[in-house]
């Protein structure tokens, strides 16, 4: 029982941190680029790169610059709104590049939540569209005179969930979430396919799930799906994928992807936190119908004062990737399977890993691992760790408790296993000796939880 | 011809800027805080703070420490999380406390145009669900199982006007515009009481206007709703008001004023390209339904990982206003007042001032003002000019061609004045030295022009 009380009093101290904000200048958080060295030896080690990333120098000096200089209305007619406009032009540009699409494909939101409602949007209100058309007797057949169908996973992030869950219950839309294998934690092709129905107008499948890193198959589906609206006369199946976790990590390419939209996160790729949706043609080649309405900016697709600043330091990170990604991708991959080899080493069979499925490809710097046994829960692991920053799954669902993720129960990890998880994101200055610490501050961690066993 | 061509010429190097955008730097904009000093004698003048405002040295250091410091994801378990959220935090009181609300009333939004639209998209949400209840026999009489009626003015922004228009095309609601009187240009309360009917759901009416600094009868509006919301049990008209223009040149008080809603908008007071939302208790005491679905943040109403350093701004652009206000208001005021005589003594019985209208109040940075003459269309004018960067309207008509503003006309103001008009707005760091270029500047084009007379 002291013991429990040492690890309560723990804990406690970890949530009352929040109160005295000026303490954690003291910490450094290692493992990236911007270091504050800290006189005490417990330095934080980052390993949760994928809940966020910290901002490259780079960018910050793009923001920092258009702060200071690009302040101007984007729409103004002289040289102050120019400057902006040019900036975020140029930015576009930089953003369309890192997913293979043209400039005018962009379209800059105020982030990944914004972006994958406006597609679910787009899709609802296309498909109501092409119905009253087709009832107007345009004589097009789509064999749907009922609700929206969509499709998407069960593993998707809740700005795709909660947004096609709030439509089936309103009942402006059907919902198919095709389960990922669990043998594999993806989407079978077949499935998707299967699940289609005449009313079928959006599946919506991320391309890399956020706590398994496992890459979903989406150039297959769009190829199948692709083959599908050719070949009836038949409603337009728009093609979605929500990139967030995919973005600096692999090549993501729209265009061989074979996607209609793809959205883009900047705080996942060591930009701010702003986002952009990639479309295939906006407009023309592919629907976009506007959530918002107002000045008329972003081609009246996202009207609303540019936020120009983000916006170049969004355009600055892209070309980083564009640049860097096979260097930060090797990167992450060695550091990762380091970790890997450490934590077997340590913990032998003992350990199980949530993110490695067979025939499945994973994100390069994602480890989902549980160590077994019954005081190890995730959440207690983490709050006892000294130097590791990391979590049991997405960020958002930080205060569900301490249930185990419904996303690796989907994937078939055991009840007891999930509940274990921690989910261990590396990134592009993460170190050999940060992966050294995280495995001795756990291997001492477990040591002290096991006396409760 | 000789002089068109030259005329026609200097427009297009102005033009022609945008593409050698690295000129900019050498290139002042005086009169506020930033200034690049400039070898060249003809340094620019802004006074175009209605469109944008630069950032306040201080706001662009609390952006900047929370770019490198406060990167963390709010919603992690772990002490990075926990400084983000605490500067959110803080930020929410202090822009809570610039409008005289509470911390809990203010929600993040990526803008004003959205904290707008949200509005809007709540009011026909709320009589939705109250038509249901009312039809489930919960015995609730709102005299309405039709479409949804929304009172706003004839000179709303864009972010307001474009999105009732928008719903009344697709009929989802009927929309009274109440014209401005052509005295006053302000909406008058007996016309908005005049306009509501049974299915009344929301008054939409900005708090000044951005062309001509009117500053309108909200807080009697609201007093006179009020009474009626409580003398039948009819649908609550709730009341919005978009205090965009207002914030950081008068005070503003929600409670005061009485509103349900007030838009808040960075840009327009020394703060990034963010907004918020005042909403008078979201979901207790006003109802707020939200256009987004996803990670929970923003209690649901407004979901999406927070743009901290954007958030950081904003707070500290907001404790700088509550600070302040009344040095910066003097200070405009006595600037403008400075401005408007300098005018008068320059251009004498040539001028005419779109900014004044007896028995309205009018913000103190706006002077609207048309130089009279066959050849002295506004566009012509600030096209000509070497040192002023102003605008004829509205940032965002800034593409709409030459045509006169449809807001100067509503204000009653002759078709071939409004054509000429200049919207002045002086900021917090505008000096009398820089009236004086403007004037001076202004007198030289004028002179210019007059010659093609």
């Amino acid at each position: 029982m002291d013991v429990s009380v040492t690890l309560a009093d723990r804990s406690v101290i970890m949530a009352n941190q929040s109160d005295d904000i000026t303490s954690v200048k003291g910490h450094t958080f290692t493992g990236h680029t911007f270091q504050h060295y800290s006189e005490m030896n417990l330095d934080r080690i980052y390993m949760d790169y994928n809940a966020t990333t910290p901002l490259e120098p780079e960018v910050i000096q793009a923001i920092s610059e258009a702060l200071q200089d690009a302040w101007g209305n984007p729409s103004s007619n002289y040289i102050a709104g120019a400057k902006a406009k040019a900036i975020i032009n140029q930015s576009r540009g930089n953003v369309a590049r890192m997913v293979g699409g043209k400039a005018q494909d962009i379209i800059f939101t105020s982030g990944g939540t914004e972006a994958n409602n406006l597609v679910i949007h787009t899709a609802v209100e296309h498909f109501r569209r092409s119905c009253r058309a087709a009832e107007e007797g345009e004589g097009r057949q789509n064999g749907s005179n009922g609700l929206p169908h969509i499709i998407t996973s069960n593993v998707e992030h809740d700005s795709v969930k909660l947004v096609v869950e709030h439509l089936q219950k309103v009942g402006k839309a059907d919902v198919t979430y095709v389960p990922v294998s669990k043998m594999t934690a993806r989407v079978e092709v077949e499935d998707v396919i299967a699940a289609v129905r005449p009313s079928t107008c959006l599946i919506s499948i991320m391309l890399a799930n956020n706590e398994t890193g496992v890459i979903m198959p989406v150039q297959e589906i769009c190829q199948r799906i692709k083959s599908l609206n050719q070949q009836h006369e038949r409603l337009r199946i728009l093609l979605h994928t929500d990139a967030a976790q995919a973005l600096g990590k692999v090549r993501v390419d729209a265009c061989e992807l074979g996607v209609d939209y793809l959205t883009i996160v900047g705080h996942k790729f060591y930009a701010p936190r702003i986002g952009a949706l990639y479309v295939n043609g906006p407009g023309t080649k592919t629907p976009l119908y506007p959530m918002l309405f107002g000045g008329g900016q972003e081609r009246n697709f996202r009207p609303g004062t540019e936020n120009t600043p983000m916006i170049a330091g969004l355009g600055k990170a892209a070309e980083m990737v564009t640049s860097n990604l096979s260097d930060y991708e090797s990167h992450m991959r060695s550091t990762k399977l380091y970790l890997e080899e450490r934590l077997k080493a340590i913990f032998k069979d003992k350990i199980h890993f949530n993110s490695q499925y067979s025939g499945s490809d994973i994100l390069p710097n994602t480890c989902n691992v549980s160590i077994l046994g019954p005081t190890l829960q995730g959440w207690r692991v983490l709050s006892n760790c000294r130097r590791l920053l990391a979590s049991v799954g997405a960020a958002c669902h930080s205060d569900s408790g301490n249930r185990p993720s419904h996303i690796l129960l989907s994937c078939g990890v055991p009840s007891e296993v999930a509940a274990n998880a921690l989910r261990l994101s590396v990134g592009r200055g993460t170190t050999k000796a940060d992966v050294d610490a995280v495995v001795e501050d756990l291997r001492e961690t477990v040591q002290l939880l096991e006396v409760m066993d």
